[in-house]
């Protein structure tokens, strides 16, 4: 669901908590997200909202932001999350979130870019 | 969509700061909540979640898992909305998140009964 | 310039942190308080809007919405400067500042009448 | 650990959350607080602290004092964690977690009174 | 009255959300900052507090020292607006605050400098 | 006690600031940190605990990671009082923390390497 950005994240931790990544793993995407009472696209846009209040959560919210992207929610629909925060949490954290998501969707441009230059050779 | 809490709380303000009554509502569900781009049972389930990690914001959060109701999400998807904020913003945010949707749903029921009571005489 | 309610609070914690309260005075109003650079009524408004921001600071705003009276801010200014947070953190912030602040008023005026009252016996 | 006032909190969460309750149990007093690495004492005077920055969190904190006096930490131990907290988080969040401490405080001196009352009869 | 810095934060807007630059400059600019009620230097000062109290919004921070500059503030009530801080939001949220403005306050050197130079040529 | 990276912070403020630098030194380590009722150890533990919690403090966390194996805590200790702080304050938070620490103890041993290599020389 998180893809590489989230692996690569839980590697790091290895050598000085591995432990946690393992409680991430089991407590978080076992235990919660495996729940059924709420489909998973609501899921994640959920949790981009949450995580644009908390304000200083950015490295998971572009992890989350591209997950919200991988179980079905559009560009589009990530961006209506965020930008409500601004009502709840103010202008500068939502505008925070909005940065983080143009990262991640030029990220993405530039990678389906790649694959179509490589596809076309 | 917020019901009678809503509309007291505007009320309350009326006489220190009038105009903010009306930013709430030109703002917040004039420009933001009008918005195309998502349904408005996510756009609740969002807030919830993004008031839960706020920490500071139990009144809004009532007010808000009460509309996230009134527009079709169901207590469990309110409730795992909330429950899911313990990965990003701790236990103690989600507990209390808890709890202020204990209370909504309560008094749901208190007035559910009250109305049955009524209609039975 | 806090007036009775800032005695009390220092009063209460005599038996538990006596040296807290002394660290207040000393390095708060002694220190900081008493600096040039900047005038008391907007040092005042400054913090009046900066534990706007806080979220959790509820005690302490009413205590420093009644300092900013005593030196000289004007309801108005008082008004204004908490409204102007709900761009910053947030309508639920800004709201709970509103609802503080309005409880002091009223209390002004609850005090203000007593003593006609007194006075015209 | 957390003696009566956790488990009625815990009891409170059955009726919506059941499952929440089981997470913190094993999540937070299963995999966290049996881990190793650091003794109770000191877990639990790390995380009166960490109440008191968060600031929402006053249920929490009321918990965790009582726990952190259940595993050994003495009163003044408990409200030297809090003070210095001021440093960190600012004297409002200080300020709020000094009187959480001296309600539970209070309410051990009241218990233990009662007990001792009973006992002399 | 924010300058550049501002213009660019919007138009980097342009693409993802483009209707969120209007409504800050309709609802900040338009709305709040237009309002009769405090006058423009206060209202960048307390705004700066507020922002430095937020935590996590050094880009806000960052615009809005200049534009308490542009609106006559000084460099002295800046310092101090964020020095005062330290009672209520702790140390570090102060300290990160006195770089931000530490940084405004070189680069408004250096572009002075610049401008000198080229007049002198 | 913070060792090289507080007299940095300390002397980037000198100029704009100077009174700061000195409010830090004569509240925080003269005020709070010589206080005897509680060791330095624990003191330490319980900073880094709390400012993981803040969220924003990120540079205030390294200076006190370094302080608190500088007076005696080893390096587990540290990372589990951080790792704890995902139950009260969320994983991003406890991340965040974890790698802050990961930087701290890479930093020491490639600095004790340095040292090794040159006394083999």
């Amino acid at each position: 669901m998180t893809g590489r950005s989230g692996a690569e994240v839980m590697a790091a931790l290895g050598d000085i908590a591995p432990d946690f990544a393992r409680y991430i793993f089991e407590f978080g995407y076992g235990d919660i997200y495996s729940r059924p009472g709420l489909d998973l696209r609501t899921r994640l846009l959920a949790t981009v909202a949450g995580l644009v209040c908390l304000g200083h959560a950015e490295k998971e919210l572009e992890v989350h932001v591209g997950s919200a992207l991988n179980v079905g929610a559009s560009r589009e629909e990530v961006v209506e999350a965020i930008m409500q925060m601004a009502l709840y949490a103010g202008f500068p954290a939502a505008l925070n979130g909005l940065f983080v998501a143009k990262r991640v969707f030029a990220a993405r441009d530039a990678e389906a870019g790649l694959q179509e230059g490589l596809q076309a050779r």
